[in-house]
């Protein structure tokens, strides 16, 4: 058992937890609390803590998840799990988990092995982790097949976006990209329609079709898309609004966008069985 | 110029800041921030709140803005309005805001003077501020006519509730309820159509007609609408979900369902004027 803050394994997960590049570096994440570490994939667990007290009440569950994934779980005093923790009152485990393995830009802009079509975000310059973590959670839900992230996004893998993910950034393909305006030329050449969502779209969203490969661009949270990437998309559309509600927080915007794309295909797809 | 914190007016401040009790006993709300007071109607404002450094900079517009209300700005030092501040980096400018006048139970539960049937959220025992406040934001924004909370809710009227409302507060109208089950009773009485957002239910919640009047019920963050209150709904709707996730932030599945009642108003609204 660990019981000192100085031991070397504590001094890297506090680096892990506070360090974007450190975690980019060993391409992992930290994901907190008994709802992560019952969602985790075991190719996906690489190293598992557990503080004294959570292994004393689970230690079946703690060991057998470890087994799966072949490691061992290291077990810290709740004082020095305390002190690694993201948060006020920790549950007590903490997994540190490599990326999503076989996620490819090339694979994210093609169907999929049963067919279906993208459905994609392209998210520019959004800087908030709640945001974030919601886009990926509710994506999922949504029927969103990935998602890609311009260079200078908030960080997907700190630990206050994992959390908002609930689970969903094990399951959901999420992508940095360098360069937004390459990427949206790419999509062009494999037919990808691509929508920017913005204030000044002519058409509203829901007289667009989203039943082929799309993808939705969405900007940041204070001053929405860049102009040269907008400038991109196919189409501009906005989100018909009523009363004085100029624009509304990303990611419902977001949520409206991909339930309606959701709709629409899951509308297609009962007509074409019962056709 | 207020420059003690042990003034009885900064102390009523405070008070009405942190205690709910306070702000209904006043019937009023705290409202900070540039944004917040250049959207306050009026009749609402009853008291405004500045800083030195704000009205030195600002004067010509809180004097305009406080003589249209009838009230004078009263001018706090810099470090008194920090103490009276809800946020780190304080703006400089709060109202003390009455609330909505004319809204009624009655008036909600009919269509407004233009014909228009009531689009109602009906929010049970909903705990999170910032839900909430993006319920009331989106909601003015999806064409929503009015919001019910049970008394259980957490208040509408707390200082991270309104900022989260970005001003839908001072247009939308919201109220408390004592009895969501004899509310209901009423929308039966009014034919207004009631759904429940409920993981079991039976029917997606696009399949159904909201351009008639009718009200969602949403409930609780962590454990959804209490069984007593589900099944007095006419219609139990689910949002049906790709993927593993189980269930959407409340804010988030309200977005979904509000959107598309305002979607399916958007199309007869059209189709009435076309034909």
């Amino acid at each position: 058992m660990i019981t000192s803050t100085a031991n070397p394994k504590v001094k890297r997960l506090v680096t892990l937890r506070k360090k974007r590049r450190a975690r980019d570096e060993e391409q992992v994440f930290l994901a907190e609390g008994l709802r992560m570490f019952r969602e985790i994939p075991g190719e996906m667990l690489r190293e598992l803590y557990v503080s004294e007290t959570f292994y004393g009440r689970e230690r079946e569950l703690a060991d057998r998840k470890a087994g799966q994934a072949g490691v061992r779980p290291e077990i810290l005093s709740d004082h020095v799990f305390g002190y690694v923790s993201d948060t006020k009152t920790p549950q007590g485990v903490l997994c540190v988990a490599g990326r999503m393995p076989g996620v490819s830009r090339e694979k994210l802009l093609r169907p999929d092995e049963s067919g279906k079509m993208p459905l994609l975000m392209v998210l520019d310059n959004l800087q908030d982790p709640g945001n974030l973590g919601t886009i990926v959670r509710t994506g999922e839900g949504a029927g969103v097949t990935g998602i890609f992230l311009g260079r200078d996004c908030v960080d997907l893998y700190n630990p206050k976006t994992i959390r908002s993910t609930m689970g969903s950034i094990y399951r959901m393909p999420c992508l940095y990209v360098d360069d937004v305006p390459e990427l949206l030329g790419q999509m062009k050449q494999e037919k990808i329609r691509t929508f920017a969502a913005h204030l000044e779209g002519k058409r509203a969203y829901d007289e667009e079709d989203y039943t082929g490969g799309c993808a939705f661009l969405m900007g940041n949270e204070g001053n929405g898309l860049r102009r040269e990437v907008a400038e991109l998309a196919d189409t501009w559309i906005r989100i018909p609004m009523e009363g004085e509600v100029e624009s509304l927080n990303v990611a419902i915007a977001s949520t409206v966008l991909m339930f309606e794309a959701g709709r629409q295909r899951r509308i297609r797809d009962k007509s074409s069985i019962e056709s």
